[in-house]
């Protein structure tokens, strides 16, 4: 018999990982909740229709398929196997797996566009599947936790995502982190002034590299993409915006960037959102700015969000921003939104790493109950019933077995206290409460070990 | 271009469905806690050597697959394809969708058995998936709640999953129901004194329609399936046990099935299960003994669960029962264990049709503001951070809009409250108050604004 494996790329969660990503989770969610974002979930099927052309064709392919059930390979001729996977994929497969939560958030909005209230404000938080090569913080099954708000061009929901931004992540007890904040229109700005305007994609896939490979590298790829030596002089500049005071980036940006109309705009977004950050009175706020932030771009038109931890080697654990056509591709053009997506797995590594996780989070248990025979079960079984009722995890243990096994099982579960019922328990109505972490035993009636147990 | 759709039989959950959902699941999660079973979640894809085979034939065909990613078609041939579907498909698929959570689950404890301390109490909500075809109340994509406990036989487990059940239920609101119970070994027992021993799966098959069809067709289908005229009077004695009071039942299983050891010793099961129930103190138990009751059999060995809710014609809400061999298929036998599932899906449509959701259930933001203009921002982001950090989910309304589209938009979220801040607000320091229940409205200091929607 061979034995069983997860498949690559995915992964069990055990009940002391568990235990902490509920605790991400319900901090989220609550975070979400508290600034008046509502759940939605889709199906984690898509009609393939739903799903291709939206990531590039890259992404196609990443997408995983499902086969259609029943006699799929009836009618498929020679002809159709010999033309190749890509073309005999939609023969067999009309169905894939969410790729991410925003076409599927997208869709929804279209599907529901006459019952829906806008502006539209929606969280999100489900598994996404992606047919990558899985190696180390890469998986194929991942869950994303997306809030949204669609429907309006406010500034003040981007004003609303750093809020939240700094909200979860010191909910989580992460208060060591750096949220860089850009602006498209800056970018597209930068492009304007270098003397290659509309080429800020191609600058920006460059430019996002220059924490890993370096300036000098950086303007290698950009020969290389065709800029003019002219142009890439003329970014100089941008190189020199390193300080974390965002009025003084804005002021150097101001300055740089003036020629260009674009950049203006982007200029006076980016400062009249941090200027509405500072109405709500947010202390010790951790904005920098940084021009060069462009996170692949994808369909950010606006404000540009991303989050890492500082202390740690871990990528960014946040990020997100405005576009303005979410639902065009399905034809409901013009509809702007902005956004912001927490990486669960990711946060998982920081908080495990930094040691961040609150002794409550692996909180399961709290008492086990040991009756030694079954007169002793006829103490233990109305305790159990009182402590729950108190709001106390309890559970009692079900056979009869050796009184080191049972503390062993105790141990095995981090149960903080165990109640010992014997005969002299029993006709004394007196109980052994031991404390598995000070290891002290002591005696109490019935009512008080419900209160030891709940109060410490 | 095309509108888009969801897939056959899957569904969109909006805000509304999901904060009722979300009650569902929070519900059970918390009591799962309480009884001290932890959380195990696995990943949606399983490969499928795990999967085939554990379902029957008719399972297997329903499992979803994945086509392979990279270039699947590679190496096919004529031959390939037209050996049919099923024998191309593990040329083409190698993992498919989760079908249940048991499945896994057993996976899971062959994996880990080496870590695992026994009893293994965990539970697991996660969605599964079936290539059914959809109908009402029958969907191909929807939730399991599982709670099983596993390397032990103790009778203990069985009556703390009774005692579960009605915890669940109560604490859903949700107290008209009915917990029927039952034993493999009855069945088998039954099978024994009409003479056809071994026969109880047959047997049970036949009688699990009893409710949809009736004693004479039941009788009918029991010939068919070949059982002799004498067995199949000696059924009799079966059909009038109809009573609600489990020690009279189990007084006339006692008599009717005492020539069957197996029989007896089912019947002993059961009545020290319930002994158990009844030592916990459970009050206005919805026990009762249903000795027809089969749920199909599969692979249970002892206990049958299944919680049926009164007053609506909605099938079963949960069901579960012991087994002696989940792990044996992957090499690991002889692993006691006792279940239970809740069927979320059909729990939803059961409040919904009883009006059973607490009005908190549905309850987002409690508190709109309402800012007039930009200077009035200046009021309303502050006291926005401060509703927050006091508990109170609070949103503002991003744009500057005419009042009466604010309102419609709070009603349309059914918000409470509105808390309306002009040039007058700004200069007094006391807000309008508007309850949206009542419709009145009141101006008070931005601390009592506070109390006002924290209170009430």
């Amino acid at each position: 018999m061979q034995k069983p494996t997860v498949t690559k790329g995915t992964r069990d969660f055990g009940p002391e990982q568990m235990s902490k990503r509920l605790f991400i989770f319900d901090t989220i969610r609550k975070t979400f909740k508290s600034f008046g974002f509502l759940p939605l979930e889709t199906p984690s099927m898509e009609n393939l229709s739903t799903l291709t052309g939206k990531y590039g064709d890259e992404g196609d392919q990443l997408l995983f398929k499902i086969l259609n059930s029943g006699d799929f390979a009836a009618g498929l001729t020679d002809a159709d196997v010999q033309a190749g996977s890509k073309k005999l994929t939609p023969r067999i497969a009309e169905k894939g797996l969410r790729y991410d939560l925003t076409v599927p958030f997208a869709r929804y909005v279209v599907m529901n566009r006459n019952s829906l209230t806008l502006p539209f404000k929606r969280y999100q938080m489900q598994p996404v599947w992606r047919a990558d090569r899985p190696q180390k913080g890469r998986y194929r099954e991942f869950y994303q936790c997306d809030a949204d708000v669609v429907g309006t061009d406010s500034l003040l929901c981007e004003a609303e995502i750093v809020l939240m931004i700094h909200e979860v992540f010191r909910n989580l007890g992460i208060i060591d982190f750096t949220l860089k904040i850009n602006n498209r229109k800056i970018l597209a700005g930068i492009a304007d002034v270098i003397g290659a305007p509309g080429q800020e994609s191609a600058l920006s896939v460059a430019i996002d590299k220059l924490d890993k490979i370096g300036k000098d590298k950086v303007l290698d790829e950009l020969r290389e993409r065709g800029f003019a030596e002219e142009a890439i002089n003329r970014l100089e500049p941008m190189f020199g915006l390193g300080s974390k005071n965002t009025v003084e980036v804005i002021g150097q940006l101001k300055a740089w960037l003036s020629a260009s109309e674009t950049a203006n705009q982007g200029i006076a977004e980016l400062e009249e959102t941090l200027r509405l950050v500072d109405q709500y009175g947010l202390a010790d706020a951790r904005v920098e700015i940084d021009p060069t932030l462009a996170r692949g771009l994808s369909y950010y038109t606006g404000a540009i969000f991303e989050v890492k931890a500082n202390g740690v080697q871990i990528g960014s654990v946040s990020g997100g921003g405005r576009y303005d056509n979410l639902t065009g591709t399905f034809g409901m053009p013009g509809l702007s939104g902005v956004g912001i997506s927490f990486g669960v797995d990711r946060i998982y590594d920081v908080m495990d790493e930094l040691s961040l996780f609150p002794a409550s989070a692996g909180q399961g248990t709290r008492v086990l109950i040991v009756p030694f025979d079954g007169d002793a079960r006829s103490v233990a079984l109305p305790l159990l019933s009182q402590l729950r009722k108190a709001g106390v995890a309890a559970e009692v243990y079900p056979d009869l077995a050796k009184v080191k096994k049972m503390l062993d099982y105790a141990n095995a579960k981090a149960i903080p206290f165990v109640i010992l019922i014997g005969s002299e328990e029993v006709q004394t109505g007196m109980l052994s409460i031991k404390n598995m972490v000070t290891g002290e035993q002591t005696k109490v009636s019935v009512a008080d070990s419900i209160q030891v147990v709940q109060e410490s």
